[in-house]
């Protein structure tokens, strides 16, 4: 169950209204690498937790400061579109050329929200949940995890380096330092679960059932089948102490594949029959 | 530029073809763990690389095969749909139970494609390439790779456990090992790029850009203010080797936010003004 | 900003696991009708308040309930799935009928979350943002929360009458009431913005910019050109107090469109030009 | 069955062609509060209707007209895009900054449909059906006509305020119009199934089977647990008139959630077994 | 501007419900191969039509027929779903299965519709725009439309294979001779617009703006660099009568892709600098 | 299985980046008319082929050649960013005018890639493969081919006049050839299958099985009753010369749709039971 205080994590300012990096801005909103997709991503994992329940209580916790962000980051869109141009007529008053603010705003900005933040990203893309990772392996997870604020961080700098406004970079500083500890959040997860013991993943698939000659294989698609660079995964040992890495040149193993000619009553052309 | 040679890069064999099987098997195709995913992420990472040439020639290697394993998967989907109940009197005859297979297809498995694989997920959902990552920072593609693999060979196994037939049993088993040695690959790459020595993601990013004294804190959104429990994450140093982690209650360090009125003209009601 | 205690908002108890249920309940998860939805367009909604600030404090929370609705729904999708058959072989032992179950499972609650809730609709649909409303109009915002909590409510009524189960009816018993609750709720906001004053939405519009000879006409565009059946919408005063209503044949009061041909370098086929 | 004569149901018009006017009528036509919703929504619930036939008709003859509302956004779309720059050159030509109107553009106006309407919303995202509300339950869908002629009319407003174009003022004065009767129209139909009366919706179902206790009672999340600032919703009987509004500060009535441990076979991590 | 008369373009009777057959009916519905999609095609084509005026008449006609499709459809679902259960008990009682009526059903036709049809496909995708071709060629449209009703009728002729209902298969046999006018109706224009003189699309752009010696040779992409099958498309004369057909062993034009090194401040790792 | 090696298929070359230019290419990759859409059909085409093998491997080796077009497309995306602005104050250093090019850019290719493609249209829309064919009928996939090549050829030619740049439109003149042959490519396969001779599509189902008085006849849903304008397809024989083409006056053959009442249990409004 949760709960609220009507207050925002840390403070949004913004000095200088600019409605494009309000559009911008969006991407860490509904945005792949934003925080909505972080907040569904640590609460349905939480919620679907099997296992040792002090997971679930960090994922729900984790998943709850997430809101909060998205809590900023809209606060922060509304405020960027403070005094945003709502006609070509206040456009080329503000800027003198037609469409040079209003062309790059979001127009759902004006049309659909009056000035307010939408679960999109920076393109006008609605969220969609089909990225969210709650798989019911816990490492997996993890690596979900990481993967995730380690593009929100990326992301996070970028919109740093796109701004100037001082309110605007403080915010971000904020934002990217949490980032910075949900990396390691997840890492210390992952250590907690054995690291590299618990590779490959899922560990509890009993390997003898995997086709071990290809295990460790570098395989060379290359077209004319000799040339393999070399690298970490070309040689020594995996990371789950189990295998040594080697290289080998991709062949068929199987043929041609055969599919049974279309029944009659199936739709296919009577030529293909 | 791309090859072929209308071989399958490993043998494909149905011994009882099951519709249901084959619907489940979509989710190796077109899910968000599937192949589709991992082929266009590989690839659109490798053409968009910057920097050190090796990586871009291993993700497009790599993103090479993947291609390959979609086409198993088609296969085995064809190959699962051998004999399936066209109509309502086919299935009943089949089953004795009007629905009993029919009901668990995918319907387009009949209607739209004739007997043949879809680029959909077992929902019959239809991949869409929002969650494609490819960031332009190569420590996070990795981290995505390895879930990408991680979740794949979860789903993997899943389907081995789900299927008693002996060819389809065959053919995961090498799509298994192969999700084992690409976890290790990235693994592999993430070493060769320093491993935690890269943390935080982007560390291109000046640290003192963060708010430090948020990087390595975990913390508590528990409404009663006072519980936080005690993890890898709340003590002990962070594994890029720059900070300590330490729990801390989290508290609104941010006020009530203020958005100005809504402006006359702006669509909102009169009562808002 | 946000805070969580761990605990249900309402007991979820499942006596006899069904995971054809469970696939059911997604739609009160991820569906248009579900509790994603609006969670998401109560605290959008709340993040762009402008204007009187009692609103946005409701709005934050109620969506903050809603957040504990999501999770209460997954625990008995969770739940529900206790003991679901994960292979064509239990399948069969537990009901004789190959597919009986599996078949008409989301398999996705195996194959992607181990028995676990995902964000999506019954057939399996990820939710997507695009149909959150939070217009900037806070009338029209509170007619799209009344539809919200309706349809909510319809459909958490067709799934008690969908299971016999004690537990689920008990847990479908609480959300109900706070649907019906929901429901008052946002009339009550109705009702402190003036009501029917309050119309045509937005009331902040001079109506001396429309084409007042239609503004409470109901048109016919029935074929013959004769028959308007009459109904409340066709006599009597409007609720907005300002005209009548009134029936009208449809006419097209614009001619044929004429657009210009295609120019030559604009793709056009040339027989076009 | 339907019929068509050509003609626009009210005259287009558009003296100066701005195409980025054009990317913003779009939003008209494919957003959430544009016609292609309203047509689908209307059809789908009148031909879906049971229950008294005199709803089908009227659903199903709004829906005709609201066909006619998409011809005549299409034709201003087309006509706003007459003479749009097709290339980088003309762009500075026109402009004399490059990309001041073909940055702004949807660029799909010129690449996909060389200068006509798109089914999309003014961010080129393409309609999606999973808005349109048909529930079976008349006066839910009344509401959700409400909304959608609310939104759509709170839409046309802020288009007819973006623009100085007198053509296109003057058709959005008859689409407001249109909007303001539609308004009128469906709250006429709630009128006539009962107004309150109808309430709780659906009120097919007893409200025996909801926990009462919670039906008119305002939750209360805050932090603090004491603070529920007052409005009509805590107070004052409710408008189905069967219970009274009361302030309840929202205690978790159900403990913490307890799910299996994951099965050996399915996927889960061995830590977590 | 569009009429309608609420009858049905060709009588629509269901002897014996049958929701499976109602979920398949979804697919001619809001499938890819369906009605809406085709309905949206040929008005939009119509409206943004530029060029002789004849066309814009007979895609606005025909799209116009296609609505009644749509209408028809519906009512079939609607008419199937009579008598669906509604619970797991009714679809014990009805079948001695549980699940094998309930568990093949498109879940919203109970929850969301209340047995009623759905802008979804047979899987419950909701219809996406997408994929509508109004391109602004007259002739690539046209091929966009046999591809439209060639789908369409293969997906017709494959439900009436399904189902052994006379009225269903009545219906159908009307639908499929729509299938049949509307593959002639828009090779008729083809041939009116000059058949394969109008090749290649668009025939407006002068050839000599591409690269001719690749204009009319099939390459081949096999692996060993020799083998291409010789067919039609490897020899003789085009079909636009302006080359002949050759086989061509593909080779790389173009060197390996040179990109930057990521800048200092775009979010790349240090170590790809 | 499937190769490469790391070579262009042709050469890409940008003398002068244009960042709005590169969204615009985004069109070629992940639009409907894009080179994603033609490899994903082309491989599942081939993938799920039934009957002559020749097909198979055509349609492998083309989608094959057609993976290869991604990959220059997402070189020339990348090499237009080069230099792109990343932020406010290189946007206004460059141009003079704020917010002139990264308002007209995809703001992802900043955000989200570091300056690299994405696998999305030029709106930012992510590729979704809801509207890939693969239809079991060989000779509707060929059109859908076609179209397919006819419409990407349309962008291609768009693209060309778009952009100055003699490095881009070179690259754009070996596309466009490749258009054109693989338009004639496919069509090649339709004579090969009996070009009018495999009409109406399916050529497998058998006619009398189609409501025949309807099969050539084009029907007009004109108001008026009356108004039939002619063409090729109101006279003439048909195209699989099987019948007359006739024009006939549409009228309802069936009367009003009959839905039964609602069920009292099945969440209707008491109003319609």
């Amino acid at each position: 169950m949760f709960y609220q205080d009507g207050k925002l994590q840390y403070r949004v300012r913004v000095e200088r209204p600019n409605p494009i990096f309000a559009r911008a801005l969006q991407q860490a909103i509904g945005g792949v690498e934003g925080e909505i997709r972080v907040m569904m991503q640590y609460l349905f994992q939480g919620w679907g937790a099997r296992g040792p329940k002090k997971y679930r209580d960090m994922l729900i916790n984790t998943g709850t400061e997430e809101i909060g962000h998205i809590e900023m980051l809209a606060t922060a869109v509304a405020l960027n579109l403070e005094g945003a141009p709502l006609s070509m007529q206040e456009d080329v008053a503000n800027d003198g050329v037609a469409g040079a603010v209003l062309g790059g705003m979001n127009l759902r900005h004006i049309l659909s929200t009056g000035l307010g933040a939408t679960p999109e990203n920076c393109n006008g893309v609605p969220f969609n949940a089909s990225h969210v990772y709650a798989s019911g392996n816990l490492m997996a997870d993890m690596y979900a995890n990481v993967t995730a604020e380690a593009t929100g961080r990326v992301l996070a700098t970028r919109l740093y380096g796109m701004t100037d406004d001082p309110g605007m970079k403080d915010m971000l500083s904020f934002l990217i330092a949490r980032d910075t500890m949900h990396q390691q959040q997840w890492l210390a997860v992952i250590e907690e679960l054995g690291g590299s013991a618990g590779l490959p993943i899922p560990n509890s698939f009993p390997q003898s059932g995997e086709k071990n000659e290809f295990s460790y294989a570098y395989l060379g698609h290359h077209k004319d089948g000799t040339t393999i660079p070399s690298g970490r995964w070309t040689q020594g040992p995996s990371y789950d102490g189990k295998g040594q890495f080697e290289p080998m040149i991709s062949e068929p193993l199987g043929g041609e594949p055969e599919l049974a000619r279309p029944r009659p009553d199936s739709g296919a052309q009577s030529e293909q029959m």
